[in-house]
């Protein structure tokens, strides 16, 4: 089941729903270079972080501990990496950016799941790293997991 | 004028005191290579995000607020990098992270500020560039006009 914000966050390819909270839609992200890697986006479509009300922060920290539990259990992922860049809407002629969170789990070792070996050779350092699109039915099942242990 | 939080945070090459706040202190980083790139540390000593108190985030939000508000007042930023990332703690044997932000002006213009020229050729995209050292006074005059905009 998908809502309204949903629909319209997807066709920012922001990845496949996980779950929602008041404020905050958590998406896994298409790039699963590391294995559980997330888009956290903001429900109302507002462009910049410093227009993020209290009640917003209070939410999304809310976000960041579960997250980062449920990814702790899921996968063990040792340590985990937050940004807001919104950079590439700048590169348009007219910038639209929607406040959202890239969190990306970082792992001092690999990981087998369904078959897939996933590893992080740039641990302890931030390289963004090539785009890493795995199957739909492997990406349901880290969703899963995700859920399971949120 | 510095308080015990600044001088061990400063022990971390987190740059030159600017501000505090109730639980965040505000440091000009030492990497220039974006005018006015800034790290904002937390004060109490605690290495996990997930951890982050209400009142933290909301005074967290609130600088956000100001700083970005800050930045496009005294140099005309155009939008905002925000990361919270600790890979480099995570070298250690026994990591020690402690909780910080990096607070990434961005510029699709020239900035000309006290004969030095700084520029963002990566404007757009997220690369980190290596450290531009710059020279103390102009270190001093760029917190300056930070602060009168703050």
């Amino acid at each position: 089941m998908e809502c309204n914000y949903c629909r319209g966050l997807k066709s920012r390819n922001y990845g496949n729903f996980i779950f929602q909270t008041d404020y905050w839609i958590i998406f896994l992200a298409p790039n699963q270079s590391n294995i559980g890697t997330c888009v956290v986006a903001l429900k109302r479509h507002y462009g910049n972080l410093a227009g993020i009300k209290q009640e917003e922060w209070v939410d999304f920290g809310e976000i960041v501990q579960k997250l980062e539990f449920a990814l702790k259990k899921a996968f063990n992922a040792t340590m985990f990496n937050w940004e807001s860049l919104m950079n590439v809407d700048y590169l348009q002629n007219l910038p639209d950016p929607h406040v959202h969170w890239h969190f990306i789990p970082r792992y001092c070792h690999s990981i087998e799941f369904d078959s897939l070996i996933f590893e992080d050779p740039d641990f302890g350092y931030m390289k963004h790293r090539p785009i890493r699109e795995i199957p739909d039915e492997i990406r349901e099942k880290i969703i899963d997991k995700i859920k399971k242990n949120f």
